[in-house]
């Protein structure tokens, strides 16, 4: 059963409480009624790894769920709270996991009524993943309906934020699925390539390594920075730059990379087939399960 | 203190159930960590205003309400144990509330795990609006981003369902906030105007009222619904239809219609003055508050 770590030390600033933490039962309500995160979707989260009780990327998480608060023009999350929350958590869930995840979540609080965000944290086991890591899978291109600078001209779209208004993400998962597809990758009214609506993207031409600049608006993926580490390692040259949607049809590889399922190959593009290297990718993901960093 | 009603009776389908409603004190939490209302902004809403007890276009909101449901692929709601809940929650108000409101809610359960649906309604004291009704709401326009047909192209981006997922509109009214305006009209990237983040647009020209059509991804008016009504009652011509940005330049008055506020005729645009006619609101306003509809 997952873990659930309410935090009672302040979510944002560092004061400190008296109960700093209170484990809950994963089915006892924590969230009022009237939570922004619930009637508004108006708060962010992360999601990490956790292998054997390390947590993949920790810093890097932290500092994106700060830049998210920032877009979103919350307070900064308390990030020793939300590091503490996880190994509160971790341990609740029973010795020796070797794979597990975590979520941190942070809202704006009550609607209406002057109150303190409110944050938790929660862990469970990570479901295994091993069939998508090394079958691959089918993704299919959805128009995210947005122009490639979105980002820059209107920024109260809070695309770059990972925010709990995720709604579109899961619709387009579903789109997926009626396409016979498990995945999908985001592209622009005006043809770029982006993000999955959980995942990074990553192209492969020879030894050159692409994904979409982290500028325009897609989130800087953290499983995305570690297979750029094991790239740069092997002498592979990596880039971030705006991809164009029809180089899609012209990578050699490509891979939709995250925390939870890490790097998990894609084997067929809008139905048409795409190369997989198998023992490649089992050396990415075998990188990526047991990296410290 | 505003009542909150978790509704036991299958938020889906109609099954009955042993102990159908449960009243909970607003601050008392009944949402799960891992209900995906809150993680994912995965589910819809309604508000609606309530008139001394009675409920204003009740049946709309809950057309309004299955079709969210229908375009996010969850079940269809269960009508009855929304309308119920919102009369137990009016009823634990306390008696004789003139002017209140109410938001339906239901998410897509707990992520992970097979789940029903999760709904409730809360109920609280509609704030005093008279403000924003009497001497007008200045508002600016701001890029949805979007082209007019996106809801068509692309229904997966949820265009024109009512979903938890509202963070945008949330950062726009803060957007509204940073040039000194009170709310906001979203524009298409391709020129037309759309909706408020939670209001609809009503454009006067003479004797002539105009509302962008709900065939594009806005949502379909419940207060507009009644305005036109009056409006059709003293005579006057109303058409719904596409919208371009510039009319609201050309408009001789116009206002931002809800539940919750009712007509808030808009006095500035884009810092600009636009006339208001206080007398004529007035109307409006009186016959949206005594509706019985």
């Amino acid at each position: 059963m997952p873990a659930v770590v309410v935090i009672h030390e302040p979510v944002v600033g560092s004061r400190p409480s008296a109960e700093p933490f209170r484990i809950v039962p994963f089915d006892e309500p924590i969230v009022d009624a009237m939570n922004l995160g619930i009637t508004r979707g108006d708060g962010i989260f992360e999601s990490v790894g956790i292998r054997h009780g390390y947590v993949h990327e920790e810093e890097a998480h932290l500092t994106r769920f700060a830049n998210s608060a920032r877009i979103l023009e919350l307070p900064a999350p308390n990030a020793d709270a939300y590091r503490e929350a996880v190994r509160i958590g971790y341990r609740a869930l029973g010795g020796g996991i070797a794979d597990a995840y975590a979520k941190y979540v942070l809202t704006r609080g009550i609607e209406a009524r002057e109150s303190d965000p409110f944050g938790y944290a929660f862990v469970d086991v990570n479901p295994d993943w091993s069939r998508e890591r090394t079958q691959g899978i089918r993704v299919v291109t959805l128009d995210r309906g947005y122009p490639l600078n979105v980002a820059q001209t209107s920024p109260w779209l809070l695309q770059g934020a990972k925010t709990l208004s995720y709604a579109v993400n899961r619709a387009a998962i579903r789109e997926a699925a009626r396409r016979g597809a498990d995945d999908v990758v985001f592209t622009t009214t005006d043809g770029y390539a982006l993000e999955g609506p959980t995942a990074t993207l990553i192209l492969r031409f020879g030894d050159a390594f692409v994904t979409p600049s982290p500028d325009f608006g897609v989130l800087h993926g953290t499983g995305q920075l570690g297979a750029y580490r094991w790239l740069a390692a092997l002498g592979m040259r990596t880039e971030y730059r705006p991809v164009r949607a029809e180089e899609l049809r012209q990578a050699d590889q490509m891979w939709l990379v995250n925390s939870q399922r890490l790097a998990a190959p894609i084997r067929a593009l809008d139905g048409e087939d795409v190369t997989i290297d198998r023992a490649f990718t089992d050396g990415m993901n075998e990188y990526l399960r047991d990296r410290r960093s």
